[in-house]
C-alpha cells in the first residue's frame, strides 16, 4: 500500500483535534517513532462557525477558508485530508470538488464501519445542527443501516450533555446520557453513534458504556489505513463491548 | 501583543506531540474555538534519530530534515517554532541560524521558569543522552540556578522508568522513580525537572508528585504566550504543589 502524508484541517474544535492526533498515534501498529504516519496539520480555529452558517445563511460561510486550507495541504504533498469536526462535513461535496485528493469522510466511514460489523440499526447522538443536516441519516441509508433519532425531549438531553456538561468542562451527567441512550435502544438502536466530538472527549475521559461507536475514532482509524499504516489489532472493530 | 501562528515540528515522538498540542489548548484562556491559537504542525516521525547521531556521528544527522521543515514553516507564515522533543535542542544553534523566526527553546524556558519562581537548585531527570549534551546544565547555569544530576546508579533508575516503564506502555514503578527523586532532593534539588517527554506523558497519566516541573508544559506555556494568547491562571506557575 502506498504511504500517504495525512493532511488535517484542525481547530474545529482544538481539543478534538489534539485527541484525534493522539488516536492516530495510539492506533498505529508502530514500534518506533519512524513507523508512525507523517502528517501536516493546519490548526485553524479562526474558520467561521459552521453551525451558525447552517442555521442562518446570512452568517459567513466557512467554505472559502476550508477550501484555502485544503488546497494548501494538497500543495504541500498530502495524499488525503481529514477534518476532525462533524458539522464541517456538511460542506464536503463542494470542498471535495475544489481539490483532487480525497477527503476522509467521518460520517460515511462511521456508517460503513457499522455495516461491516453487522449492525442493522444505529442510534444517532449528535447536535441538533448535525441532525438537521441529515448527514448521518443519509450515510446510514446509503449503507443500508437503519437509523433511530431521539424525539424532541431526548434530543434536548443529548444537547444538555454536549453543551451543559462537556463543553462547560463538567463530567457527563450519567443519568441524562443514560436516559437518552435507553430511549434510542428501546426504539431499536443496536449501537449508538457518538456523533459529536464533544461526546468523543467525554468518552475518552470516562467511557460511555458498551454498544457505542465513537465517530472520531472511526476517522482516526480511516486516516491510519489511508496513510498505508498497519492498525493495532485492538482497533479493528471500534464498537465498545 | 502581536498574534503569531505557531509552527511545530512534531513526531519526535508522536505521542509527546499530541500531548503538547493538547496542553496548548488547555492552557489558553479561550472561551470559544476562535480564541485559540493558530498553528501549523509538520508531523515528521521520519526525521533521523537524534540520540543515535549524538552518540555516533557516523549515523545520519537530523539537522538537514529539521532545517527543511523549519524553512517550510517559516514560508507558511509561522511567527515562531516549537519542537516538542528535548534531544533535538542539541541542534538548535545551527537550526536557528538557518531561519529568521525564533525557535522556542524548551530547555532555556525551563531554566527561566525555575529562576522566575525562586528555585535556587534543580534536579535533572532526563535520558543519559540528554545529560551528556549538557543542555540543562548550561541553561541552568545561564539563569544562575544550581544543577543536581543523579549519580550513575540513580541515572540508571531514571532510564529504567523512561525505557522499561513509559516507552513500554507500563505505569511508572513508583518506588524506582521515588528513589531517584529522593536522591536528587537529598543532594539539594528543590525542584525536579521532568526533562524527557516520556516523563511528561507519565506525569499526564498519573501525576509524579509535588515539586516537579514538566519541561513539555513549560514549552507549551511559552508557545501560548509567544502566539499572543492569554494563559489560564492555573498555568502561570507550573511547578507542582
Amino acid at each position: 500500500m502506498q504511504e500517504n502524508i495525512l493532511g488535517i484541517i484542525g481547530g474545529l474544535g482544538p481539543m478534538a483535534t489534539a485527541y484525534f492526533l493522539e488516536l492516530t498515534v495510539k492506533m498505529t501498529a508502530a514500534y518506533r517513532d519512524q513507523d508512525h504516519l507523517r502528517a501536516v496539520l493546519m490548526e485553524a480555529p479562526d474558520i467561521p462557525d459552521r453551525t451558525a452558517h447552517i442555521l442562518d445563511r446570512s452568517k459567513p460561510s466557512p467554505l472559502p477558508a476550508l477550501t484555502g486550507y485544503a488546497k494548501k495541504l494538497e500543495a504541500l504533498g498530502c495524499g488525503c485530508i481529514a477534518i476532525p469536526c462533524i458539522t464541517s462535513h456538511h460542506f464536503f461535496p463542494e470542498l471535495q470538488r475544489a481539490i483532487s485528493i480525497p477527503l476522509l469522510n467521518i460520517v460515511e466511514e462511521t456508517a460503513r464501519h457499522l455495516r461491516e460489523n453487522g449492525v442493522r440499526t444505529a442510534g444517532v447522538m449528535a447536535t441538533t445542527g448535525t441532525v438537521r443536516t441529515q448527514l448521518f441519516q443519509r450515510a446510514l441509508a446509503q449503507e443500508g443501516v437503519g437509523c433511530v433519532l431521539p424525539d424532541g425531549a431526548h434530543q434536548e438531553m443529548v444537547m444538555r450533555v454536549i453543551y451543559d456538561d462537556v463543553k462547560a468542562g463538567r463530567p457527563v451527567e450519567e443519568d441524562v446520557f443514560g436516559e437518552a441512550a435507553a430511549h434510542l435502544r428501546a426504539n431499536g438502536a443496536e449501537c449508538l453513534i457518538l456523533g459529536c466530538t464533544e461526546l468523543s472527549l467525554a468518552n475518552r475521559d470516562r467511557p460511555l458504556g458498551p454498544g457505542c461507536l465513537d465517530a472520531l475514532e472511526v476517522l482516526s482509524r480511516a486516516a491510519v489505513l489511508a496513510c498505508g499504516k498497519p492498525l493495532r489489532p485492538a482497533y479493528h472493530c471500534l464498537i465498545t463491548r
